[in-house]
């Protein structure tokens, strides 16, 4: 029997995240998800939801509730089990004639088209130009583009309405809004909808819930119902489900903008202490992290490790090497640490 | 863009399951679930781990705890987000010449090939053999075949003699066990593997836990690195994981053993209520649920959702038509009630 096959990605691990970096015992400025365990208001949540289980998962509050929160119908949402699942929806539903992935950013979306067997073409933005969505770089027969706002790891968010220009007939334009809801105001979002853009949304980062997988789909109709035929059937579990709806409620949101607010504040005293110990941040950084490029970058990830801090490399990233380093911005004791540390052994 | 097309299904509902039978008040005949939530024990374990949530997930330890529990490598257990996640990458990762799906069986593994883009061919099992697999029936260039055992919603038990000698080289069987584990002993399992099958398992049925989404498959290590390659990054939820490490305990497979005695006792009461009240179950049922066919079933399942009960309409498998009707084995008080108003109604 034939067996589907995925291309060559060009030497670079794809499936590498920064979960693979941490360890017990070191501090995390790996991994970009913001809270160490979810909040004790939508822990309650789960452990109410527990004795549910037996049910088989449905998803219609949970769609409910996303529409309602970003002003959209019901039949413009898919909810799904983390963004990643979104990637591996969209390789499996369309067939490009040509698929682009802007990079850097995060890798798999394209590990996902690969593995649905589809050719890719890489977009690399450059650092000179600090990582700027030059819209003319993507090819004029891109029928899938994938761009992430802001995006990870280089931090840059692009301007909405250069996304809009991207878009046009004929193409779905993916913006991976895993992290805008660290943006304060949620602007440049394309969540309210626009013509031929899908939206990914994650509830992973914010609430501390990478491990339940939970995010969602934001998109015109027909391609919702392309997703949904080939989506597996229960994929979204009932905690994800009630997580999804306890994170769309008015005060959950008021509570992620304190907390987009407060990430802004640590970004720019971290950004700050790193200039000042001598480590430049690379373009303008918007997310709550940030990349950097240092001379010999794999040799000072291995001296940090030593100190106790996990960093995230940045050579499996296309468009980054060896000396590209993302750092997640944490309160400011640990960057305050992590700062004594660079200085000491640098 | 060109779109991924399912094929047709026949007219029927591929889709539908028991899930969508019951409603608030109902008494529940229709889904297979049987606890009607998670054990305390299993319930403690949830709960802890929801302070892990914001981790990533990882499977190597349900991978491994899987693995024991078969005796059989780790290399060769791919944990799944329910056995619905496996028909999905089964469909994905293969490019079958000729998929054939042995009904009346479980629609899923049907629908995730159409999905997939696979044309499938039927082959339909016969009521008046009781619904027994003739092998004979399989066709010889059939290089894909999904066969239940024990089969939903006919609760047949094929003999691992029989599904052996369906395999073959250049052949992928699998064997969807969803149910298995509720067979004492699980006698004519083939979990311990056997060259070319790949074997299903699901957490779901005996734990209460369809609504978490947590299975596996045990298959050779190359097929299991073939599904991995296609598996949606982090599907496993933490808890999922969680739940599977302490389903494959010595004293989990006991209680479990215990249930599926108990759930023998219970289906053989069942039995005796409904010939006794005229209605005759179909096969050999070994089972936690049983099929019956009843003159005008639709009219039948109406009124008895009007007395309470939901159950589950036999239309949507192909092979049965509106007379069956599937009911899931509960306690005797419940067996009791349920035959009563069958009894009051007929």
């Amino acid at each position: 029997m034939a067996v589907a096959d995925s291309a060559s990605a060009g030497g670079y691990d794809l499936h590498h995240h920064g979960d693979r970096e941490v360890a017990p015992g070191l501090v995390d400025l790996a991994v970009n998800v913001r809270l160490p365990r979810p909040p004790a208001w939508l822990r309650a949540e789960l452990v109410s939801a527990l004795d549910d289980l037996a049910a088989y998962p449905s998803s219609v509050d949970a769609t409910e509730a996303v529409a309602a929160r970003h002003g959209r119908p019901p039949a413009e949402v898919l909810v799904t089990a983390g963004a990643a699942e979104a990637f591996t929806l969209l390789a499996s539903a369309f067939r490009p004639r040509r698929a682009v992935v802007v990079h850097p950013q995060f890798t798999e979306p394209e590990a996902a088209l690969r593995a649905a067997g589809h050719e890719v073409s890489r977009v690399i933005l450059a650092e000179p130009d600090g990582f700027v969505l030059d819209p003319a770089l993507v090819p004029a027969d891109a029928d899938l583009v994938f761009v992430g706002n802001p995006t990870n790891p280089t931090s840059v968010l692009h301007p909405a309405a250069v996304l809009r220009s991207l878009a046009r007939p004929g193409r779905l334009l993916v913006v991976d809004e895993a992290f805008l809801d660290a943006i304060p105001g949620e602007v440049e979002s394309l969540a309210p909808g626009f013509p031929g853009v899908v939206v990914l949304r994650s509830l992973t980062k914010t609430w501390g819930l990478a491990g339940l997988r939970a995010g969602y789909v934001l998109a015109s109709a027909d391609v919702v119902e392309r997703l949904r035929a080939v989506q597996v059937p229960w994929s979204v579990s009932t905690l994800a489900g009630v997580a999804t709806v306890a994170c769309c409620r008015p005060s959950a949101l008021e509570e992620a903008e304190k907390l987009a607010i407060a990430a802004e504040s640590d970004r720019e005293y971290l950004v700050s202490g790193l200039t000042a110990a001598g480590v430049p941040v690379l373009g303008d950084p918007r997310g709550p992290f940030v990349l950097v490029r240092v001379p010999d970058g794999a040799s000072l990830r291995a001296r940090l490790r030593e100190a106790g801090y996990a960093v995230r490399r940045g050579d499996t990233f296309p468009g980054l090497g060896p000396d590209h380093l993302r750092l997640a911005v944490r309160d400011r004791a640990t960057t305050d640490a992590f700062l004594t540390a660079v200085r000491e052994i640098s």
